[in-house]
């Protein structure tokens, strides 16, 4: 995935906040991709047909109209759409438009933590019951019960769900891997899962027929990153800005035999 | 009151500018809050619901109404308002919103510089004949004056007033304290003044209770992770830009029993 | 022009992009200027007649009316107005939008990359023929060809156009600068370009007089600096965003003494 990616430089069209528009698009020219982080309604349609993946971030939910419009442009060219439904459950602004995406079938992944994942399956209307039984941390006690439910939500909504934590949890509704590790770090930086969700545009991007793998990728791409940047930081003695910067140079510097497989599948 | 802040992890609603939106959600995080960024009006009342304080910053003028509504409920819910005029002189759309917020009682906290907070004393309409004699720079030869003219404008809107330069002047209308030292590379970094602001909200949203105090604390924290930032950019031979990355560490690195007191009392 | 700009540090104002925003403010601010980024059309008047210089790029091409006001009091002023057409060639929003500044005489200093500023070329409504001719990419066999077209296009606009590359070829449509050298990890970073263009700004706003050198001088600035960043960070083992922070830095702590002519004349 990752010499894919660097051999086609995909471009990646994100619709994001401004709060870490600047970190999502180094994180994506660093995994080799290109970014293109336009939001003006009146173009997006123009621009996303350049792209090769677009990322919906609700921290742009402002920008309502020209999400919908680039989601449409995307799905008819086959381009995957990946949603970071960010405090999808602190604002019904955002729980309501992540809703109506995921109605209109415009979403091919979507990354979120478990409170924003678990804003979204309710707001799907289609009542489960299981949700209420999944607890704010994904940990080896009730990892069969959460993956069950995400596979579940996976399922319903067609699309592959990152769940993000101190575990993370992909699946497609068939296939589950869980990743642990990383970085504590990654807890006290802004824009942490906004990279994320971009750095799954990017392989996306690079692999739209295998989105799932794509999608694994990002996870590990992010914990082994983090693990490397934390380890810098530790020993010059720097602290969390730094880390910040020392995440995306991994990212730069990373070769994909460096990364040692950590995934299990369940 | 940094103790305080790490244990109770207090959420900060910022409304804030493009330009240094990144730095100030980073710093907030780095001393121990969260943050969340959120301006559209249709949904400020909802995410600063969820907050401990909300943090007005003038860079994001276009957001005004954003700003009306979060004020209310944050007024409402009694969570402490800080407000940065920044440029309030330079754009009246700025200084007239300033003194729409001041009018309407819903500021707790003022952050500015010299020529800031004296476009809001005028804009006040309630002429002193006294801010016409306060110098561009506060020193010690014009610091009895000045703190004077200080409390009359944080006594007359009720408000506690920060006003930062080389040397930083804290009063709620009764008590006045003086801080100096800090780094000179701060003026050469954006953000300084709105990443001060944002601790400025940190503290008083661990600290409702304590406005003065936990404006006094954001102040002497700049200025000390100013200073070892600074001293760690010069034996590195760095600039200015390791020098923000550095100060956002040194407030993620930094203890209690670390800051030693700084502050006069006048 | 660079000692020009550290004694009278010109202030620039930015209408420009979210994406790049932070790292334009903070460059200006390591050139010796002051920035302001204000994009509001109510306010940008009375904030651009404060300022040296006038920046407008087109990842702001949302803020038109605010873009056009601020170019109108800028040309009334006599502040140059520097335009970056980023992803011109991409969008009809923002083709159309340079072709109407420049049509309004509104421009002084152009900073694209080869497709950027062929996309305004064939924009102009004015066809040469030759511009089909220019090469993706600007090298000594090309040279000459692509030289004459650009000081054509300079003539016809008249503007100061900043070609940006492997080589940068700078031109008013009588003289011509070629400059080679900086780093290739410019591109592996977002707003290498939009920084360049601020730094246009920054010069020109300390020099309105001599557009073509302080031009050049940024032009000279970005590819030395890009080295020494380079360097260090090869050195410190790290990747993209450290060589971000490491641009900005040497930005920073240049002297002029230092900058060894890298210019040649065609």
């Amino acid at each position: 995935m990752i010499e894919r990616t660097v051999s086609c430089r995909p471009m990646t069209h994100c619709i994001t906040n401004p709060v870490t528009v600047n970190d999502c698009a180094n994180i994506i020219l660093a995994a080799g991709g290109t970014a293109i982080m336009a939001q003006d309604e009146r173009e997006v349609e123009e621009i996303t047909a350049h792209a090769s993946s677009l990322v919906l971030n609700m921290g742009a939910v402002r920008a309502q109209e020209a999400m919908l419009r680039a989601a449409g442009t995307a799905k008819k060219l086959g381009h995957p759409v990946v949603l970071d439904p960010v405090a999808a459950g602190a604002s019904h602004l955002r729980g309501d438009m992540c809703a109506k995406l995921l109605a209109e079938g415009l979403v091919s992944v979507i990354r979120g933590n478990v409170s924003e994942i678990r804003a979204l399956a309710g707001g799907t209307g289609q009542e489960s019951g299981v949700e209420a039984d999944l607890s704010d941390r994904i940990d080896e006690d009730n990892l069969a019960e959460s993956a069950a439910w995400l596979r579940d939500f996976a399922h319903r909504t067609g699309t592959v769900v990152l769940l993000t934590g101190a575990m993370d949890v992909i699946t497609d509704g068939k296939r589950t891997a869980v990743l642990c590790g990383g970085s504590e770090l990654l807890r006290r930086i802004t824009g942490a899962g906004c990279m994320l969700t971009s750095l799954a545009g990017v392989y996306c991007g690079a692999a739209p027929d295998r989105l799932f793998e794509a999608t694994v990728t990002a996870s590990e791409v992010m914990k082994h990153c983090g693990e490397i940047a934390e380890a810098r930081v530790r020993k010059e003695m720097e602290g969390t800005a730094s880390f910040r910067t020392r995440l995306i140079d991994a990212v730069s510097l990373l070769s994909a035999d460096e990364l040692t497989s950590r995934i299990r599948l369940i």
